[in-house]
């Protein structure tokens, strides 16, 4: 089976002091290959583990699976690196009749997915529409402010791999009541989103209405629109949004909270979702 | 012209304290669609500014090109929003006959580019095959610790937009004696690379032999790769390697300093460029 870690031999040098070897623990980075039926349709440079996670997260994020029944299956394919051994960095899925495949030629669909979607164009609409947005409205769950403030901690906590590697982002599924359902890590923060999204997906839990989407690090613009896809109301952020992810938010109805750290936390959009401490 | 950051009205909760609305700026990011004669190449997510450098820097990265006399020209192409605004968000390359355009078709180029050019293998064999990593040696140049470990508070101290922000990463050329040569800052880091290396590129001074790349974050397998492309013989991150990351510069002759921190660093591969304190 993959492993999500390596070891490896370093030089360690200091500034005044001799240096010296010792063994070091790195977060394992791989490719993996995404097949629809027979065909390639997207590689990913990801940490191994969780992969059937990723492949079900990504395909909801492109608007191809919005529920558990629109796949049927997936399966690691035969893929063999040079020594023959199994290299489990192929997996094929196969939708069923009422997933929404690709349009157009898969190559043209990679080609805007790799990069959200947009062609030269700073226009929203344009945005949505590549993005297959759906046109649901997004709920009116709320969670208390100290709730919030308590995620980033809770997700820390639970971060295994970047305790041994300091080399991983993570993303969180927490219950607005705080507690934790999904965890998952890889050195590829939008991956760490789609294994969240795609364990909920397969768990039949889509759309994940009344869900905290907790991540390690920034806000872009497309983990924003990966939580729209699953439904996600309230997405929060350790570290800082970008411009076009909050646009995305206050136009989609997913509250976007971020520099979300102990005793305070920014709310760029929709901040009625958030309860705040009583005047 | 593009802005690179935005003004926007937040909500600011405190874990013990009412809530306050105010003023913040946040790192600008739009799409840019990169098109080499009148076809486009591909899409990037990237913060507004020093386009030109990003593209030209991007097809180094992709062995489109090696010299600044591969490039004949670049523009905006018109682009406009829906209020008739130039939006420059799609820059048009013009290659010249020494230049090695993409083989194959576009499509099936972007769709390899946008993740690093690896089908479902973890060869490295492969990976420097898609990537056209160049065959030529890299140079022995050397750096002194000292001057190594002064690079990260180096960079920290230009970066302009993080200081305003929080929310993007940087990339810095410096010579082998601690000399900034150029920085770039980007929502993305691969973007901020790509930015820096397109600014030598045209310059005219690839390859870059006698400079180190010194990134704010972590280094994947895509730096290395993008490095190698520059013929950038150190390149030193402030975070944590990926396996991947490793290998490549391993094999490529990179040295690859990471978890540089003020008084220590950790050398990964090829430690002989790095001169430590005589002991």
């Amino acid at each position: 089976m993959p492993r999500k870690i390596a070891r490896r031999r370093v030089t360690r040098l200091f500034l005044d002091a001799p240096g010296r070897r010792r063994e070091e623990t790195l977060a394992a980075e791989e490719p993996l290959e995404i097949r629809l039926g027979h065909k390639a349709f997207s590689v990913t440079m990801r940490t191994p583990g969780d992969d059937f996670d990723l492949v079900a997260g990504f395909l909801t994020g492109e608007g191809v699976l919005r529920a558990e029944e629109d796949l049927v299956s997936m399966r690691f394919c035969a893929g063999e690196d040079e020594d023959g051994r199994q290299t489990f960095n192929v997996v094929e899925a196969q939708l069923s009749a009422t997933a929404v495949p690709p349009d157009a030629g898969l190559e043209r669909h990679v080609y805007t997915t790799s990069s959200c979607g947009i062609c030269g164009t700073a226009s929203i609409d344009a945005v949505a529409k590549a993005a297959r947005l759906p046109g649901s409205p997004m709920p009116g769950a709320r969670i208390d402010i100290a709730t919030l403030l308590s995620l980033p901690d809770a997700l820390r906590e639970q971060q295994e791999l970047f305790s041994r590697t300091g080399g991983v982002h993570a993303a969180g599924l927490f219950t607005m009541e705080g507690e934790l359902l999904c965890i998952r890590e890889d050195v590829g923060r939008h991956n760490a989103v789609d294994k969240v999204i795609g364990w909920a997906l397969r768990e039949g839990r889509l759309p994940l209405h009344d869900v905290v989407l907790q991540v390690s690090g920034r806000a872009s613009f497309e983990l924003v629109q990966k939580a729209r896809m699953a439904g996600i109301a309230v997405l929060s952020a350790v570290s800082a949004p970008s411009s076009l992810a909050v646009e995305l938010a206050d136009r989609e109805g997913v509250t976007l909270a971020a520099f979300s750290r102990g005793s305070s936390v920014n709310l760029y959009t929709h901040p009625d979702r958030v309860v705040p401490v009583s005047s």
